[in-house]
């Protein structure tokens, strides 16, 4: 059995995702936001008190998109993941990697200093620094979706669940409304896969049933 | 033939080291750092003006650790990655995911708001949140490597490369000073290899050869 733990809306949705798009069998642990401070037990299990943790037997891993291509591959083949012999493999691994470091940090920065922090500590200019840092990488996801329906190998893949969520971010901490139209409707087909939907309602069936509050 | 823009320093050594190690041939371009501002010409080539950027055929790549997986596996098989079939493969994905996403960009703030900022635009605040942040997210290289030379695998991967480099920066910003005693130990380990001294002389060199000044 899989084990997710995972905070409503936060990057571990990347893992809950990829399960729903693999159908597999999980449990989903609902964590309030951050754990590492209204979760103290939880770093027995997470020595960082970082979200997501997945468990898969001897396998334990915290970083959002490296669970995603780590249970397609291991639960594969599938659709879902960029094999070496295709064309789209360099590709389907950079958008893996940029969905992370490039697209949800500076998100991070502009929820960090613009709202989560009390008063005495925010701070505009760098909420305005990552905020335009966001919106300028994100350019290369404008141009990929004019040319195509999915960013990679043709076909939807863990590549758009990772990025994907960073645009879910976006759009749940106010930066949304700044997307080009091509992002936008990405968006919004990523919006209507059934596998998003599922991912969704577990999130929130989850969350009332363990009676875990939102997060942020 | 397989070409790499680099700025010295820069999270492209990444990529540089991972391409000694392979004894690949390659072609290496050095430019000024950032070289949105100091050589405009590369927007034509990447349009974000983010280094590394790899060129290997029709692949073009951007993040430097999904470089590093994509040239082992393309030009492998390779020691230098975790395959599938090895326990470790889950623990190999995390560490490279999490070199650049947790270790390298909280880096990237100390240095911008500590040093590349003009004074106005300092934010001391900023770099001491993501000082401690880091040096939090390092007690997961403390622990790991007090239990083994290398990272995973039970010898040298391309995760060592990944995380090495974040180490190699954190030294170069003043950072290093902060390292447990397994972590200093590893990172002496790593600049022993002749592949990372081999790197280092290769970016040295080739400044020098194309006339590009170090970057920070």
């Amino acid at each position: 059995m899989i084990t997710l733990y995972h905070c409503q809306a936060a990057r571990s949705f990347r893992p809950l995702w990829m399960l729903e798009e693999l159908e597999l069998h999980y449990e989903l642990k609902m964590l309030p936001f951050p754990p590492r401070v209204f979760a103290k037990d939880y770093l027995a299990i997470n020595p960082l008190g970082t979200i997501p943790f997945m468990i898969d037997g001897d396998t334990k891993m915290t970083e959002s998109t490296g669970i995603c291509h780590y249970l397609g591959t291991r639960y594969g083949p599938t659709p879902l993941t960029v094999d070496l012999s295709e064309p789209d493999y360099g590709a389907y691994l950079n958008w893996l990697f940029f969905s992370d470091a490039t697209l949800t940090f500076p998100q991070t920065l502009v929820l960090r200093y613009g709202a989560l922090e009390p008063a005495d500590r925010r701070q505009p200019q760098v909420v305005e620094d990552y905020t335009k840092w966001f919106l300028g990488r994100l350019r290369a996801v404008e141009t990929a979706t004019g040319n195509a329906e999915w960013l990679c190998g043709g076909r939807f893949t863990a590549a758009d669940i990772a990025i994907g969520y960073a645009l879910r971010l976006a759009d749940t901490i106010g930066l949304g409304q700044h997307f080009g139209p091509n992002v936008a409707a990405y968006w919004q087909r990523l919006q209507q896969r059934d596998g998003y939907r599922r991912a969704v309602q577990a999130e929130q069936s989850e969350a009332t049933r363990q009676g875990v509050a939102r997060g942020f």
